[in-house]
């Protein structure tokens, strides 16, 4: 899938020179620097990064973004869900917008690179296209969208959720952290430290969204590729099965009169292995979570409660897959009593094809070695693609590993990805 | 294995007469009712006990049992690891004693019988001996062992552990509750109240040890018998698993390059159950406890601990079993890394054929239904076994239920258990 070859850009040959130009000027080092900065900022003793949603870590974050971003002329604002946006305005400062970002909260234990780098890349085109002159036709706003990584607030991803309508505000304002604080009052906090933002209506229109990511994977590195070119996000269905028992005392009761709750999981367990078994390596079913009641050594367990991740590129593979599950459960159950509760059911997205021509047109014009990947991770992009045509930019990153202190990428890539974002925004934007 | 028959008891006519007589003179209502008494002490709101070693439950309950004790002229003392003694001196307070008893600790959610029945169970046995004139030849100590159940301080036995000389008295003392409180800490306030009862020697000699008890299992009630004569308690093994994977992913690592350490932990339960399985329905397989790491939803676990409690009557067969255990959860494994330590490993013991002849002759001259019983929990007799000829009568508890609010006995049960343990009484001290 790797095509390095010259094939035709998406403009004249005049434009196609101004884009060149521009993507030629992103400037790798300075890029690079950003991201160190930036890593200030709930930094860990293991050189990663713990910088939660609405913290104050964060805050910091937002106050050297828009730093850099005044340095370049560009107005910043926020919403009622406490995204930042950081406007160039352009030619025709009505027209709609386009958004280009990602987030800036991290995993308790994350790395300095995930949802940092679309941000800081949306910010490098943006310079590079002012140093090669080139006026916009329409505001182009870089974006830092609100709780991503739903570690502090679950779920996540609620900034793009609400700015595209596909949840409540009220809703999302009532979540609790650990802690029993609600969005509403953190983001409350949050705003009163950045009460000069003006603040913009939610749901409004955008021209076009992109989001420049590391892969989380490890098929660019492996290829040995600088970019992917992201075709889409694969669905994900989760659900929460509870097996239960009865306790009995692990010295007196003989196994033909147990209910034995933690049996019965690992039966039901070792029958969705079996069930969502994959030869093609395409099925991620994960059980990441599981707790047994009361837990004791010397008790036969009364209950278990675990979690399922099931996610597959394919919907339709994805929809037979998880309507099964609750057959396998019950199958496996033994004397125990069974239920499967679904949490969420997220179906597999493609994204439009003339957004993923153009980004892979922009890094053929650049040389830079590209291929089509599938995204297997969530990403702001789930929401917007549902609002305007949308695509996302990958970069490898070291050894596929994220949600980790040791994230690493080399400062080539990121330029490499950042080079074909701006060239995607010419395109955009002419 | 019903015997209801009469048989040749242990003496000869005339002391027949005498101990008949004597167990006769058990008064069902009045040890139901010093059950009802002794269960205000640690009363929960279910019906149930939650009395903890060297509580301030613990401590009214020892000075109930102490009065109660004072009215029969028996003379209360301690030691030093805080068991209690009731002692009826006899014809030659200077012979070694037989004891009799069992501990008036309890699991938090308890029942009113476990431990409880067998103090009162030898209290009543010597009023009864008292009123049928009977002077026995050598000391009789009704005896209430420190923390038994193990809860507060772990592991349990203590008392009787220290006092066979088991286990060091200062091990022991080092141990501290889930507050972070040591024995010895807990003990000196313990014993601060009782600062009038003499303190006498760990490891005395011992005549012999008779403990009566809830059979904790529903053996004697299917059956429909009154009494169980324990030949025995069945081995016990315990081992702790660790299953070390790699964090990683849900939705971006393949299967192929997961190393998720729940999926081994899976497979290697499955490994163990099949390595255990017996058709005979003998061996106490039981995984009580389970641990994850870190237990997120959409992370491959990296880690997973669990336990494993293994018991069999034949102590051959138990140890076949156990020191299989580390082969199955290496085959098993898969590309995690698995560790196994045993933490602890009874034999099992079969109590001598004097003692259980003794009891089962003491059944059939007061014709009351009985049968040979193994032990499948733990009891402080295990540790008198080692240095005194010692026996166990088991009584019914309703469904077998013990360890537990609702645990349950009828009084005409435990009536017959003391009146056997009374008869044995009298021929132990002839």
């Amino acid at each position: 899938m790797a095509a390095t070859g010259r094939a035709r850009g998406p403009g004249t040959d005049h434009e196609d020179l101004v884009s060149v130009t521009a993507a030629a000027r992103v400037d790798a080092r300075r890029l690079w620097l950003r991201h160190e900065a930036m890593a200030r900022h709930g930094a860990t003793a293991a050189g990663g990064v713990n910088r939660q949603a609405l913290s104050v870590q964060e805050a910091q974050a937002w106050q050297l973004l828009i730093g850099w971003g005044r340095e370049l002329g560009l107005m910043p604002a926020t919403d009622a869900v406490g995204n930042l946006f950081l406007r160039w305005p352009g030619r025709d400062p009505l027209a709609a917008p386009v958004l280009t970002g990602s987030h800036l909260d991290s995993q308790p234990t994350g790395g300095r690179f995930d949802g940092v780098y679309g941000v800081l890349a949306g910010l490098e085109a943006v310079q590079a296209l002012q140093e090669a002159a080139h006026v916009p036709a329409r505001p182009i706003d870089i974006v830092a969208w609100m709780n991503e990584e739903g570690s502090r607030f679950a779920p996540g991803m609620m900034g793009s959720s609400v700015f595209s309508g596909a949840r409540g505000l009220q809703e999302v304002l009532a979540v609790t952290d650990a802690d029993g604080v609600a969005v509403a009052e953190a983001l409350a906090d949050h705003a009163a430290a950045f009460a000069d933002l003006p603040c913009w209506p939610l749901q409004r229109p955008v021209h076009a969204y992109l989001e420049a990511h590391i892969e989380q994977g490890p098929l660019l590195e492996r290829e040995g590729l600088s970019v992917g070119i992201v075709t889409g996000i694969q669905g994900k269905r989760t659900f929460s099965v509870t097996v239960a028992g009865q306790e009995a005392h692990a010295g007196t009761t003989p196994s033909s009169q147990r209910q034995d709750a933690l049996l019965a999981a690992v039966r039901i367990i070792s029958g969705l292995v079996a069930w969502c078994h994959d030869p093609q390596d395409l099925v991620r079913f994960t059980v990441g979570r599981l707790d047994v009641l009361p837990n004791a050594p010397s008790v036969v367990p009364a209950s278990v409660r675990f979690s399922i991740d099931l996610r597959h590129p394919d919907s339709q593979r994805l929809c037979h897959l998880g309507d099964g599950i609750l057959a396998v459960c019950e199958a496996q159950a033994g004397p125990c009593r069974v239920t499967v509760t679904e949490l969420s059911n997220a179906q597999s997205l493609e994204f439009p094809a003339s957004i993923r021509q153009l980004l892979s047109a922009c890094a053929n014009d650049l040389q830079i070695s590209h291929m089509d990947i599938l995204s297997a991770a969530g990403h702001d992009a789930r929401y917007l693609h549902e609002v305007c045509p949308t695509g996302m930019i990958f970069v490898p990153c070291k050894g596929g590993v994220s949600h980790n202190e040791a994230e690493s990428a080399t400062a080539s890539d990121l330029a490499a990805g950042a080079r074909v974002l701006t060239q995607a925004l010419v395109a955009l934007t002419r």
